[in-house]
């Protein structure tokens, strides 16, 4: 049992270390014994859990898309309105890509051309935004004459585009960038005052699970 | 003088099959061999022109930094709105990004994690957005309680946006999703008409040099 708990202890250092080197250095450029140094592992126990490099990225992957279906499955079973459930939704995954390496490396690695296939993570992000943006059309709360298929891209261009230019200077990932952000452009796009989504964004996420704020929960 | 005349050539040709091969397969896994058999050029010839594989990025970050400042300098000097200004700029930075694999090439080297340095084009674009917005407050275009930082990082991001994604999937850049997209975004930062701004997003570009519409010239 001990050995278990080593062991996935293990493996969660070396996704972590991996995470790590890819979004500094690429998927290209990291290099295995530079990851398993980084984790603080042999490069046996590496290869024992990891047999390649692809194999670690496809992990952090699947990882990041889990964390992603996690995040948004929450925001989808709270109650209140579509578009308080999409500013949720975009806090905990500003609040994710600050806080967890796996999470900013599964996103990057999706649009590294160092690496082929997986942009698994964005599919994942793009298919609940829009079908969350279809719902708040649906009730009645986007502006008149917005087809959601253009906020959906809207919504997910910039996210994408926040973590790209976050890699390079981290401010474009700080809490009042995003709050100053969404706040300004959500109330151009939907029928709900905007001060409510500004409360939204600005409330603190409810311990390691991040903010399950809806704008009916305020 | 012809001599001079292919030695120009045999430069453009390498930075185009460079800026293909970066695009393609990423800084770090590009090489120059397949650098110089796509360019239809020797391996001494590359290496006559371009000492390394860094020189070569430095030079497409440059050329497509010089593509940016030619490009909004053009739109800065048209009179018209300064929203219109925008328009016109993200309109050709649009139809650049579907054309030029050295513009490609240029915006993601930038983010690249396989490559150090070298944001030059990204700053060029954001900071001349910026100014457009500032003027376009200035003149009273910007919908009331916007601030210009935050419109000028929604283009930016956006833009980034849009090239990543496009890069994995090529109708992220098609000319109907950028029309669809500016046009019901635009209006809602802008007192300026939608419907102009369409009329302006969808007007084609005029030759080689792309559009020099502004709002005024329609």
């Amino acid at each position: 049992m001990v050995k278990q708990v080593r062991a996935a202890r293990t493996r969660q250092a070396l996704i972590r270390a991996a995470a790590e080197a890819f979004a500094h250095d690429g998927y290209a450029r990291a290099s295995l014994p530079a990851i398993s140094k980084r984790a603080g592992v042999s490069a046996g126990a590496l290869h024992f859990h990891f047999p390649s490099k692809d194999a670690l990225a496809g992990e952090i992957e699947s990882a990041a898309a889990r964390t992603v279906e996690e995040m948004t499955e929450r925001c989808r079973s709270t109650d209140g309105s579509a578009l308080g459930v999409l500013v949720a939704g975009i806090r905990q995954l500003v609040v994710a890509f600050a806080a967890d390496p796996v999470m900013r490396a599964g996103f990057t690695l999706g649009g590294d051309p160092g690496r082929d296939g997986g942009a698994t993570v964005l599919e994942s992000w793009h298919g609940w935004v829009r079908d969350v943006v279809v719902q708040a059309q649906q009730a009645g709360e986007l502006t008149e004459g917005l087809s959601p298929d253009c906020v959906a891209g809207a919504v997910v261009a910039a996210t994408v585009g926040f973590e790209v230019l976050g890699s390079r200077e981290r401010d474009w990932l700080s809490k009042e960038r995003m709050v100053e952000f969404w706040t300004c452009l959500l109330p151009r796009l939907a029928t709900v005052p905007g001060g409510d989504l500004a409360r939204v964004l600005e409330a603190e996420p409810t311990g390691d699970r991040g903010t399950e704020t809806t704008m009916a929960g305020l």
